[in-house]
C-alpha cells in the first residue's frame, strides 16, 4: 500500500505521513482524550470531523504503522491502539501546541493542555509517552507510583474551568 | 484572508497553517538551504515541487505571517524572509526529522542534517534560530564568535559524503 517517498529526507518522510491536519487531530484525540473507538472520535471532535475523513485517516494511520486496529468480535466495536511509532508523535504534537500558543489566539479552555505540555518540557513529554505505552501497549510505567501526566492535565483543565467560572460570575 | 479556525485548540491552530506536506518542505528549504527566491526553491527541490504548488504555499505563508515578501524592484526577483513566527517552526521541524529518522528509511546523504539536529538537542535548535534571526531579520547573534550551526551542518554533510564515497570505492 505504501508508495515510494518523494525523497530520502527524514523531514519529508515524516510529513508524508503526518503532514495533514486531520491526521494530527485524530492522533491528538487518541492521545489526549483516550478515544479509542470510531464513534467516540466522531462524537468528541472539537473540529467536527466528518466520518469519511475519519475513516480514511484511521486507515492510513494503520497502514503507516502508527495505529493498530483490534478487530472487533461480532457485536463489538473495533478499538484502535497507538504503536510505538504513533506514541513518538507526541513530541511533534507538543512542539505544534507550543507554536500555536505563541502565534495564534485560542480558547482558554483548550489552551490549558498545550500550556502544561510546553511548561513541563521534555520530562513531561517523556512521562506522557510512558503513560501511553501503558495504556496502548500494556508496558508498565517505569515508576508506577509517579503521578500520571493525564491526571495532571485533567487537574489543570479543571482548575482553568473554575477560574473561567469565577471570571464570568 | 484568514478564515476562522475550526476550534480554539493550539494544536489545531498550528496544523491549520502547518499541516500540509508542501508547506513544511518549503519552510525546510528556506531554513536549511537558505533559498530565498522562487526559482531557487523550484530548482533545488528534492521532491520536485510544482510551480503552482510553490506559489500557493508561499502566498499562504505570507498571509499567515510566517514569511514576508520583499517586493522586487523592477528587474529584480522578489525575496522571501522568515518572520519570528516562521523561525519558531524550527523545533517542529527538528521533531519531525527525529521521528522520520526513527520510523522511516531514508537516504544517508539527506539523513545527516536530521541526525545532527536530533543529537544537538534544544541547544542546537536555539542556536540555529539565532542564526536564522540574523539572516532573515537582521538581528545579530547573541554570541557573534560562536560557530554558526549552518557551518556545523555543512561540515557534517561533507563528512558524510566523503564516507559515502569511501564506502562505494
Amino acid at each position: 500500500m505504501e508508495v515510494a517517498p518523494r525523497s530520502g529526507c527524514a523531514i519529508n518522510a515524516a510529513v508524508e505521513v503526518l503532514g495533514d491536519p486531520w491526521t494530527m487531530l485524530v492522533l491528538r484525540d487518541i492521545m489526549f482524550g483516550n478515544r479509542r473507538h470510531f464513534r467516540e472520535l466522531v462524537a468528541g471532535s472539537e473540529e467536527g470531523i466528518a466520518t469519511n475523513i475519519l475513516a480514511s485517516r484511521l486507515k492510513r494511520l494503520v497502514e503507516g504503522g502508527l495505529l493498530t486496529r483490534d478487530d472487533a468480535r461480532r457485536g463489538q466495536r473495533a478499538m484502535y491502539s497507538l504503536t510505538e511509532a504513533g506514541i513518538q508523535v507526541l513530541p511533534i504534537m507538543a512542539a505544534l501546541g507550543t507554536w500555536g500558543l505563541a502565534h495564534r489566539d485560542g480558547e482558554q479552555r483548550l489552551r490549558v493542555r498545550a500550556e502544561l505540555l510546553r511548561d513541563g518540557g521534555p520530562e513531561l513529554v517523556d512521562a506522557m509517552m510512558d503513560e501511553l505505552r501503558e495504556l496502548h501497549l500494556g508496558i508498565p510505567r517505569p515508576d508506577a507510583n509517579a503521578p500520571r501526566p493525564s491526571e495532571q492535565l485533567a487537574a489543570a483543565y479543571e482548575a482553568a474551568m473554575r477560574d473561567a467560572g469565577r471570571d464570568s460570575a
